[in-house]
């Protein structure tokens, strides 16, 4: 029995226009994610920010987030460090207030070898008693995991899924030839979740939708449900928006996004700057557009 | 009324030992594919090793197929030249000859800028009566042809088709989105046409498939009948022979995975040479995995 | 002894608007390149347009430069064929020209292996008595010979020079400390040159400096008396007009060059196109303002 | 008067087996450094595991050079930190420790647009006091600095001195002829010394040559003082040490380096693991028959 599966939307960490976190408002955009119909939220990913906020702030999030879930759906959190020996003190941590497991990503900056990288995701499997779902990202993080290293990290007992990213759809169907139903497998990629949910997938780590959270629940279901005609209508009409995830600016578009539907701000932490001119105003272009097509629920 | 829509295999050149071109072994081959229920022939594309053969072996090759397919299905040749005068005499010697149409590719060598690009395509169409197919592949061939140039290219009359290789499937959805149903859209990458197919296409330009052409045809038919459930299954046990079409040697790949199946012989013209040693080894053991467990029709 | 040091241009095929070879262009500009005291020349390069020539144009210039250099200096022809069969006829016809010699490109197109690429090399070099340069431009055209092959193809007698034109000059010394004198190193990265030059080589393959022949010559010159600080001064001022030899469109760029300088016009074969709008404008800018402070000599 | 220019060697971390840091041990080697002669030294850059050292360390890292310098040489610490936040912090708790300048690096992890990396450098610039340099390898860390906004920064007067390890040596000559003299430009690319010095440069952030300090020197010295014959003999000499710099191994590398040469150990910190198997072997033959071949003094 697979302890994750379905919709996991990454959610972004709210600010304030002086950069600090803004926990109400994180609380009033969770709400509307769960109740969108979710299976289960992830805090402290990519799209969260992770790598900005200060020790102290991430283990603050997941504490609210934990909170806020109330045990409705599982809260996870994204793994996101430079050093081993930093990122057990983080599973340590987390485990502590209450995380029902993680999305572990590869070491950030240094890009591991094969070895190594096992090597990272087998320590840290080690580390913690929760079940975790390996993110594997080699377009974001340049550390790819291939379905060979899977096959052979079939051994770790709380690697239970795999969030595929690697914006290569082969890779599902590899998997599956080679590891069957041993992993949950997520698509991470908005812009091919109808080319990923066709050739059999578990779960969906879902980014842009957090901005229009019933639709995106929606688009899973009929996926769910077989109903391919219905799902690939809605897909087409969110496709600009699903590929504001794959922009290297995507926690910019996204944060702009939920602005725009009401359900959060553009405010982000340095390094990162708001968006600005040409930038801004196309971005804006992009969603007033699908926006004003968006379909009747 | 679109005139090219459904299977368009695009078929080997089939050679002696001594790199002469066999056509009899051509004629064979061409026959079982036909047979298969294909929609259409397409010689003298990359994978008929166009860019080897001589000018006047082309020429042969393409009047040797107009012969064997008789009417039964058309017949389009691979355009492949470098300079804008050696493509527009290729184009008035194949009408001659008889084919149906063209499947032109951008200028090789040079790396054509969009101007360019489009002023290649837009001089050709005019050098021709007859529809063609627009062959996007910039991984191959380092020229991009975008959404919006298709767009642009709306007012070309008989450009009908695009072959849709960029083995970036947000592509079909981008064209739908931008230009409805004005193109036929044909999915030139095996190893991604069920990701394609969900999308919704009009047609395949199959490349491994030449060498098993009725599961081939098993599954597009299934994808065209909505059984997705079953196209899930036949596309995950052809999977390993589909990527043998987008390797660097997927000439010699599916030349050798021809012989295995009995249609054909894996000579090919140099600078290309046979296989040898372990990568031959590897590729005879995929082919042999996959033949071992072939569906029973 | 090695039959090629020193400097060897690569000429551009001079064209009149029509596209038509300009025969007559083509001397005048071949004379004042001879003039400025090179060591060679090199015709139906890159550079020369050779893959938009057609076969029969691609002699004639060759005949046309063995009767202008009129044994002061040696005539090479480029060779760069799809085809092995193709060049292999291609070399015999140019013998009987009275070429001195070819600079061979790997096969074009195809991207071969290393195996093809070594048995397209030593095809090749069987099928002339002639000495001949092998021309290394993974960059241009994907197929890379690295200093480990070059020390394989130590035996054969007739490749007697490189043209280094990876873009890493770390290659030098890596030849250097692999085949120290085997070869005649030239580089064919103008902007590299003088970095190039420091590391110890046997010649040049000049582009742009067909256009300032004499400041080209100079430069070598300058190199070869070991007189660095001068020419460290002159380089910093060619730089700007050696860069337009490294990008995708070097050959419309060094034609406008050669224009405005008075040794030709801009036109080329298509599929290039002139250069037009602000492109047209930005070189224009690049080279007016070289020419504005060219040295006096 | 730049505050710095000549040889500023970036230092590794000197480790114990169990990953802890070896305070003696990195004294032991900074000594051989510094009385090899060199201008100052560099720690907690790339090579010094800035990444994988947790905040404190960094702090007792840098407070223990400062030491050892003893006023000596000046001290510069690497910046490599993901949030601005973050920097600000590390920057003042530095100043504190005495140091005499830093070698700040873009933003870990998020790859900053133009917009974004001008504003970081910029924020860190007037929180500090101290003299840095701005360490550009958008081939390690995916942002890139251009020439062109190097002119822009020319208002940042503590910025002083530029190290240029985009392993394109165009650079230096873009940056003279646009900004003559007014950085101090380092190169920070071992196999690229020689190529860069000829072209005029002030400094040399050294990696591989930590491990035989005193041939670095002389080949610096050699380069000032125009000696070139003599600097291309030492050059092709050190060319396989030199690479071991640019490596993605590049700290395993060296430490061992350091190791067979005496200055210190192979010990690296997690996710990096010491080199293993085969990859070890062909370091060391590298490493020995260099060695073996090393120049009398």
């Amino acid at each position: 029995m697979k302890p994750f599966t379905g919709t996991f939307p990454a959610v972004v960490t709210q600010m304030r226009q002086d950069q600090s976190i803004d926990l109400d408002a994180c609380a009033n955009h969770w709400e509307a994610v769960i109740e969108s119909g979710v299976s289960g939220l992830i805090v402290c990913g990519s799209l969260g920010e992770n790598q900005t906020l200060l020790p102290d702030e991430k283990r603050t999030v997941v504490q609210h987030a934990v909170a806020i879930a109330a045990g409705r759906v599982p809260v996870l959190s994204g793994v996101a460090e430079s050093s081993t020996r930093a990122a057990i003190s983080y599973l340590h941590d987390c485990e502590k207030l209450g995380v029902s497991g993680f999305m572990i990503m590869p070491p950030m900056v240094y890009k591991s070898d094969p070895r190594e990288t096992m090597h990272w995701f087998r320590t840290l499997a080690k580390s913690t008693a929760l079940p975790w779902m390996l993110y594997n990202n080699p377009v974001g993080y340049h550390t790819d995991v291939t379905p060979e290293q899977f096959t052979e990290l079939s051994d770790v007992p709380n690697l239970t899924a795999i969030k595929e990213s690697s914006a290569n759809t082969r890779r599902i169907t590899e998997l599956r030839n080679l590891t069957a139903d041993r992993y949950a497998i997520f698509t991470g990629v908005d812009d091919l979740f109808l080319e990923s949910a066709i050739l059999g997938i578990d779960g969906w780590v879902a980014g842009s939708g957090i901005a229009f959270p019933k639709e995106n629940q929606q688009l899973w279901d009929l996926s769910r449900a077989g109903r391919w005609d219905e799902a690939r209508v809605l897909y087409r009409w969110s496709q600009p928006l699903m590929k504001l995830d794959t922009h290297i600016h995507f926690v910019q578009y996204i944060k702009l996004l939920c602005q725009e539907t009401g359900l959060g701000t553009e405010w982000v932490r340095e390094p990162r700057l708001p968006l600005a001119g040409t930038e801004r105003e196309h971005v804006l272009n992009i969603i007033r557009d699908a926006l004003a097509t968006r379909p009747r629920s």
